[in-house]
């Protein structure tokens, strides 16, 4: 099974006992330290400079002596680890994972309880987990507290996001350090459940830059059966603590030998770049066990869904968001969006244009009373409303060879959907639908569980392993934010676990600045389907006495289709706007999903990015440059391209005069001949975008 | 539907506005109060005396205002109903339901929110429930408390069971209701898992005995999403208040109008026969809705499960207890009882002796790490053990006419069960297995859950909903107690839910008067798997080291097939324990599980139940007497039998010099010619009993 992806040079060498240990490079280097009372600890150095202090490491459990000091050190060995492997789908064909790895066994002077933290040290970061070996002295345990700090050297820029235990869907702040404080933060912004624990409390990926100017993002990976990990600041000395998210009795985990805790990784670089390409994430994830994943496979997709956001149709049948209004007698309102014929209307668009996939929302009973009331059973998942011929339907997709995209939106109700699972997928089966939607929007039952617990984690995992019992695919949305699993399960194609582009349709919205962050936090984890592509960028166009607005402009929702990888990509405007765009829509057409590779060409948290990428077996390029809210001028080398080809490109830009906000359809298409040698000037305008399309000429 | 179970004379006559209502007989009267300050309040006369005084009614409800006073009565009606309807299985082919019924319909002052009490009144008790009509006031709803009192009139005597959350299996306690105490009883008593909630909280149903000689009994009937009632007792003032389950966080129920609060039943009789042979219970639940129940049939088992409880031998396949004898190198102990040989022996006894199926516990890998560790995934319920050939077995059985019963125990974790229900159903169906019995073992997961709140309530009833798709019968065993659902899902033919059998074998087991008091209390609310039939009493039998026993003579075991009524009885002894004692097993090859008749001859509660049933559509009767701790001698009139019939009754009896501690297995058997007009002495041993077989002489 791992054969298929692991390609060669598996080199483990014991180099010595040691207490610390370097990147590949040297750049990086962890040091290892018991104190005197047998307290654990790391540093970390960057270029010789700190980077993280020293800062303690421990788990607390419940009902047993803490892990936390009166520690010896049995052994402590080094090894070296240097690998290249094929992800099924991806940014790249070809990962190469290279470590020096440290690993120190610990044994508690009386009690006797072994345990391992092991580092492994990439030249782009730091990673390191706590390991509990089979023992007589440690079978079941709980955890009560991870002790884990990052303490900072300096007040940092930070990127953060309020410390949620339910939701990642917040804004960004960009502050320095010391000014993290989720009381100061606006909360009206159309997150429905929201737990916050205190006020200093911010997610991870946390991303931060140094005044030094060195780049820092703290983050973990391979969150499997444990809780998601978010960080206590303490802004007046610069220092994180581990705050695992609870369950409804307050517990973090249970956990029994030989078990591990998810890695906690530090990314450093002086080049911003080096942290949105980076693998390191996906290497700390184990291997794939889906031994056959021929199944596995890129999809772009259109589908009924926008146009509910935008207020044009419904996800109910009776539009009335009343269930009595369907369950005493169903009157069909005229606006429900999942109808037979409305859907045919997106699967013959989707068979035109080239699209694989069209996702229906809304096509089964329960929408009347789906949310806000933490009600048990809502959705049975396989259910379809009167106006939606399921049969009727999967055989029109199969004679346009257009496959469909199921929705299950749980409501947050997980008992009820595991209970349906089976035979929800069963169903999908039935009807040839590869791919489903899930959504998890409102409180969680079992109630006083979070989004983001522990059982949470092991939900969301469960149901993506089920899936591929069935070779489905699954694409979560208000799951709790990928930690790379998806290298383990390429079936977990995507996750939204962010703030969406559906924001911008209902509520003050995603700034200009949203998607330049994304690469360098929620992405790191794995891919996100953030549903870009919308033309009709302001909501007045649909309703005039509606002010808000998608915080770009056109080009660069283009643009976002290069930068914001996913092998899973809507375009999410309504049809007829593509239609009155046809020139803009030539892009999504074109633009491909997977990758051989993919260079950042230049990047900068909060402020821009520009990558481009290599169709995966194919010779054509794909480039996607955005900016904040700040237009901004540049000029890229174009030397990924073959070396003495030459490539038609063409360049999707804003017009000269357009700006997200004041005039943010307006763009320019032009087309060039370019060559490995050539240099593109991208003009950007204010929350704007560039997205180029390289196409060899034979 | 309906139509199959309602026979005739479905009356309903509107008296008029009323607030007070007697039972059919007049003998019980009901009125119904509302004090100045609009609080809702009832008493109860039983033969013009009061029965119950002043009691509070109402519900307190989370983050709105309480609905317990400030009401205005809206209006109030009487009605009459009276019907009779056939059970699937039952102790009697056709029950009359037949009651008066009180509705008041109240309105808060303030908040204009809707709530109706209604009354029922059967000439054997009152039952009263909450009803919250759908109304815009009052959607959803978060019950935080329900205020209900029952407040007695003396210090009766009372049969009790510690509140427990978590566990229905202790001994009874036989006081004063002033000497309620939980901090006094033996908490050493074999349960696992004990959540009491408080010093003075008892479950239902409680059973009690008031100095003037009336029997009183409060229970509850149709627990459907609702947690179970355990009372509080003020053991000063013989009140008794309503103490709802909580859930994990700390609520009673979510609730969403139109909705109702299941019935709280109080029986009330001068004569104890009326109390164990009253249908209230059943007539309170909604007719079946099971369309077609012609696959739910009576089932009379063997199977591999005593052995383990003696120590001959285990669940495991490797008989450790230990995982990793198991997950590292499966080797066999050499004990494992579920055997594919074992299991054959079985099916050969089962096919040689007339039952009609064959338990086999331990069957399914998960054993070696299942108890007392909260651990989430312990069992698929689809892996058999490698030497249990399920397919092998199951040809084998369908050869030889019997049928298999599968195990399922959870270990408390339903989050599993529920995952895996659809796949261990259709492994039940590719191998006819038509009945289940479930385990719910150890602490609950989701964890903060109990046994008895609401989600484990509705879990409860939805896998016999769900076990109904696939024509499934369903046996829990550690589940909340019945409160009749199973007149609304016949195929929920059994359950445990009280201190069964087994307690004998490995703990201070169950008293002699214990099977006294279950048909006064777990017995009313549906079939109990008791698992009766233990002829080798004495665990010293099998090591010379246990003291343990069964607490009654071999004769009593033989009289419970018959006290003990279920639909699902088990011989739970070793076969060659019956094979040693061929004439007294030939009574449990005789006696019948499916009902014409039932006459409850003589009853008291704690001391002794004697019972004749007639057999489903022959002339054959069973009567069976047992006692408490004391012998007991009595005559019965046999004016049961068809007058001018002349039976051969064969009468299994104790020994004269037997007695349940000093020479429990002693017992004689006799038979006589009888008719309608013998009468039939019965003299049974301390913790004796007596069963008898009448068979027509043609």
């Amino acid at each position: 099974m791992k054969k298929v992806f692991l390609i060669s040079l598996l080199v483990f060498i014991n180099l010595a006992v040691a207490q610390s240990v370097q990147s590949p490079s040297g750049k990086i280097a962890v040091n290892f330290k018991l104190a005197a009372n047998g307290q654990p600890s790391y540093s970390v150095n960057y270029k010789n400079k700190p980077a993280v202090l020293e800062s303690a490491l421990g788990i607390k459990l419940k009902d047993k002596p803490a892990l936390d000091a009166n520690f010896d050190i049995l052994d402590s060995k080094t090894t070296s680890f240097n690998e290249s492997w094929k992800p099924v789908l991806g940014e790249q064909s070809s990962i190469k994972n290279h470590y020096n790895e440290l690993t120190v066994s610990l044994l508690t002077k009386e009690t006797k309880v072994k345990m391992n933290i092991i580092f492994r040290v990439f030249d782009e970061g730091v990673a390191f987990r706590y390991d509990f070996p089979k023992q007589a002295e440690l079978n079941y345990f709980i955890i009560s507290d991870e002790i884990t700090q990052f303490n900072l050297t300096e007040n940092n820029k930070v990127f953060w996001l309020p410390g949620d235990f339910d939701s990642n869907e917040y804004e960004y702040n960009e502050t320095r350090f010391s000014e993290i404080d989720n009381s100061k933060i606006n909360m009206n912004n159309g997150i429905g459940v929201k737990s916050i624990p205190g006020k200093y409390t911010v997610q991870t990926p946390l991303m931060m830059k140094a005044p030094s100017g060195v780049y820092l993002n703290i983050f973990e990976a391979a969150v499997v059966n444990y809780p998601v990990m978010h960080l206590n600041a303490d802004v007046t000395n610069y220092k994180l603590k581990a705050e695992l998210v609870p369950n409804a009795i307050g517990d973090k985990a249970y956990l029994q030998t030989p078990c591990v805790s998810p890695w906690r990784t530090i990314m450093i670089s002086d080049d911003a770049r080096d942290i949105v390409a980076s693998k390191m994430i996906l290497n700390l994830n184990e291997p794939s066990k889906i031994e056959d994943p021929s199944w596995i496979k890129p999809m772009k997709y259109v589908g009924i869904w926008w146009e509910m956001h935008v207020g044009k149709s419904t996800w109910d049948y009776a539009g009335s968001q009343n269930a009595t209004n369907f369950a005493d007698a169903p009157k069909a309102s005229g606006k429900h969006g999942a109808t037979t014929e409305n859907t045919k209307r997106y699967i013959d668009f989707a068979a035109k244009n080239g699209f694989d996939g069209v996702l229906v929302e809304g096509w089964n009973v329960g929408w009347e009373d789906w949310n806000g009331n933490w009600k048990e059973e809502v959705f049975d998942f396989t259910t379809p409303y009167p106006d939606f011929d399921i049969a009727a339907l999967s055989a029109y997709a199969k004679e346009k060879n257009v496959k469909m995209i199921m929705h299950h939106e749980t409501s947050g109700s997980v008992s009820n959907y595991e209970r349906h699972l089976d035979r929800a997928f069963d169903l999908m089966k039935k009807y040839d639908y590869p791919a489903v939607k899930s959504g998890y929007v409102g409180r969680i039952i079992p109630r006083g569980e979070f989004h983001d617990g522990q059982s949470m984690v092991n939900h969301f995992n469960f149901v993506v392993k089920r899936a591929a019992d069935y070779k489905i695919m699954i694409n979560s949305h208000e799951s709790s934010r990928p930690t790379g699993v998806g290298r383990t399960y390429p079936n977990y194609i995507a996750a939204e676990a962010a703030r969406g582009n559906e924001f911008n349709a209902w509520s003050v919205g995603n700034p200009p600045a949203h998607e330049t962050i994304l690469p360098f936090t929620r992405q790191l984890g794995g891919p996100m389907d953030y549903t870009p592509g919308i033309f009709e960028v302001k909501m007045s166009y649909y309703d005039k006495n509606k002010t808000e607005q998608v915080h770009t402009t056109l080009a660069k929702q283009l643009a976002l289709y290069v930068t914001m990888y996913s092998p899973l990509q809507m375009a999410a405007d309504l049809l007829e706007n593509y239609e009155k765009y046809p020139d803009a829509f030539q892009f999504i057409k074109d633009v491909e999903t997977d990758w051989d590779e993919s260079k950042y060409l230049e990047a900068e948290p909060g402020d821009y990015v520009t990558v481009a990428r290599k169709t995966k077996g194919k010779e054509t390029w794909f480039l996607g440059a955005i900016t904040d809210e700040n237009a901004r001028t540049s000029e890229v080398k174009l030397d990924f391209l073959t070396p003495g080809k030459k490539y038609k490109a063409t360049v999707y830009a804003d017009a000269a005069n357009a700006h997200w906000k004041n005039n943010p359809i307006a763009y320019q298409i032009k087309t060039m001949t370019v060559t490995s040698k050539s240099k593109l000037k991208l003009i950007l305008a204010a929350g704007g975008g560039t997205a180029v399309s390289f196409e060899p000429i034979l």
